[in-house]
């Protein structure tokens, strides 16, 4: 480790800040990790620690001795503190508790109390609070007096003598308004506060439809002032979430370490093939059902990709719009009946352009008038029920509480594969045999 | 319009922000959201346009007169202005501009002479500068004398008489430190300018980074200040650039509206249907290769689904860890390798775990040894190949300049198609017959 090989690397790791660490790391085989993990600074760990995706961190805090770790602890601002410890174990923990001062601790054990994807639990309680009948001449002489603010201060909060809070101060009008008035003339009464019960992602809409930097939380019945919530950790909230979806979209269930040891990978994996596989298992069961007629007229079984593929897509189609719609909470019962009107006859239109298309390349191979015609026919029919199901499958799902993104997919295909196989041989079995 | 019963509308119209209304409206029906638009207060047009999908602020300004159009851009900032006259009509575009100030004129059109996806198009214009050799105390009576900091002012820039950027002075240490200092001594030397032409995605970033709420921007040469990149702009890059993945991961380009009029919508995704169409019929081609084992056969066209269906799955979950991977630049030359021996290894335990379970229905409903090891040896064939695909296939396509989200799909389900009828028609062929 401390052979003059690696002195070039350590220097190189000192111009990159924590996230560039992190992403360092993240892109680098496991024994290739642990050793550049060695040469982190060990005043970084915690910032890198935080910035790497839930399982790599897991992994390696899992390596790490008590002292390592509540030194790394130590350097973290509170609300980060508690994303941190979220994945110790209980002993650990209680000694990074320990650790802190009495006032750290008390701050920590506030934020621990709410759940991590929470309103309390992505703020931070360093709050600085000023009352509303002083001047702003007052405020400038106390924040001198207070020394640095907290990161990513931009604003102060109003409370009254009870810890409720009034409005916010913004700095740029201390900076910028009459030192005589007071505060209560100055600040801004329309910023409203979180509660900190509010899911993460409601936190990250609001700040994003209000273009807001930072906002208070108040307790649950609203009436006291608990902590604040800053930007960085909502761009956090909204990259995570978009990372899920599309994760989930895959097959993947929360954040997979692109390293990740085979067994554990291949274990996490078979889970899902092994749900596909039985929906899997029902479209061979309608296609058995034909089998005499497949034996009497192959092209059936030589066409089966053709209809299943096209389905598939049209149905993805129509459901990525509807994940999306369901996501933003623009689609509930009042424009269902509109969508699913335009989407069944988008679906008509392409179905009956593809459809010409298809049968004459059928014809032009077969040579078979009828089989075109059934493969025309099967095709109609498919993308339009593969429509309706990228719009019930999803609307279905939200309805018992499983996640869209994550399921939409296997349930459409197996309804278009089902729905495609049995028109497509059905149609042949009656207008071929 | 004016009628007593559009009253109780236009009053909880009031009660909601821009960003609010643009989701109402991109939830409403086309007759509905237009009837809706008329009614939103015309000061708050420009705002709610921002916030609209482009589809449909283009389909809602074209439907605007330039009188409207210039008073609804009148109340922007600079950026937004510059992002909502991307879409308009030159001519409009001139008369929105005419009815700038000239100072407003000068920085709009700096802010357009840089492409809209990177740093220079995302910035603001409206700067704050002071210079190093004065002290806080001078600095605090000149923002007194100057009154309100352009929205999200978090610092003030440092700049030499030539206009080149020195460092940060944050609006917190105006306040904190000691009046007496001069700038130099308190400023932040340690922030870097961003580049104008940096792109979004690198900007959004070093944003998430560094945990940045705004930075400054250089041109080109490094050396001379001309504005700042706020978070409220960036976040709204990185929920764009997740969206962006996600449609076309379901096959859908850009930003679509729900709610398109059907004949547009069907013209759109008609295109991706037929570039489908084209890799279906490969997949045909190959199973029509073996026409004559089919019909001696039959139970192999039966099991076909099955196979195709879980070389897809397969494939797509390491396509989707590579698709993200490439995004966060955490794959390489350098890792391909290490990669590729993980993905094979999950692939082969999982291809042999779920072989055996499919050769075991397989024999249970055809009775025969030699059926179930042809399915059993194409699966584990197919899922190897799948996960050789999953990691080429992106590779290739970003090595070709094509966006691996929006075709990696296609072109891996088409080589898990043929791979597995080949396989599986073929070990048939040679065993059965």
């Amino acid at each position: 480790m401390g052979s003059g090989r690696m002195r070039p690397v350590r220097s190189a790791l000192q111009a990159l800040n924590p996230a560039e660490i992190a992403g360092v790391l993240s892109a680098l085989p496991l024994p290739e990790r642990l050793l550049l993990w060695e040469m982190v600074d060990h005043e970084d760990d915690g910032e890198v620690l935080l910035h790497l995706p839930e399982e790599i961190r897991a992994d390696l805090v899992q390596r790490m001795d008590t002292v390592e770790l509540v030194k790394a602890a130590g350097d973290l601002e509170i609300d980060d503190l508690a994303d941190l410890i979220d994945g110790l174990p209980e002993t650990v923990t209680r000694q990074v508790m320990q650790a802190l001062s009495a006032a750290d601790r008390a701050r920590l054990e506030a934020v621990l109390a709410y759940e991590a994807d929470s309103a309390g639990g992505l703020m931070n309680t360093d709050i600085v609070t000023v009352r509303a009948d002083v001047t702003l001449e007052v405020v400038v002489r106390y924040l001198r007096l207070r020394g640095d603010l907290p990161l990513h201060t931009d604003a102060l909060f109003v409370v009254d003598r009870y810890g409720s809070y009034l409005g916010t101060l913004s700095l740029e009008r201390v900076l910028t308004r009459d030192p005589e008035s007071t505060v209560a003339e100055v600040m801004d009464r329309e910023l409203e506060a979180l509660h900190v019960d509010l899911p993460a992602d409601e936190v990250a809409r609001q700040f994003a439809n209000s273009d807001l930097v930072s906002a208070p939380v108040v307790t649950r019945d609203g009436r006291r002032l608990v902590g604040r919530i800053t930007i960085d950790d909502v761009v956090d909230v909204i990259r995570a979430e978009g990372e899920k979806t599309f994760l989930s979209m895959g097959g993947l269930r929360g954040e997979e370490d692109l390293f990740a040891p085979v067994g554990k990978a291949a274990r996490r994996r078979a889970v899902w093939l092994g749900i596909n596989l039985m929906t899997a298992f029902i479209a061979s069961y309608v296609v058995g059902l034909f089998e005499v007629t497949i034996s009497e007229v192959v092209a059936l079984a030589v066409l089966m990709p053709v209809v299943a593929s096209m389905g598939g897509i049209g149905g993805s189609q129509t459901l990525t719009l509807m994940i999306r719609g369901l996501a933003l909470k623009q689609v509930g019962d009042g424009n269902t009946a509109t969508l699913l009107r335009k989407e069944v006859l988008v679906a008509l239109i392409n179905g009956l352009l593809w459809a010409v298309a298809v049968a004459a390349i059928a014809w032009l191979w077969f040579g078979s008038g009828k089989l075109s015609l059934v493969i025309a026919m099967a095709l109609v029919i498919n993308q339009t029920i593969a429509s309706l199901a990228g719009i019930f499958v999803p609307l279905t799902l939200e309805r018992i509480g499983v996640d869209p993104a994550l399921a939409g997919s296997v349930v459409l295909t197996t309804v278009t594969d089902v729905v495609g196989f049995f028109s497509l041989l059905g149609l042949g079995a009656l207008i071929l045999m």
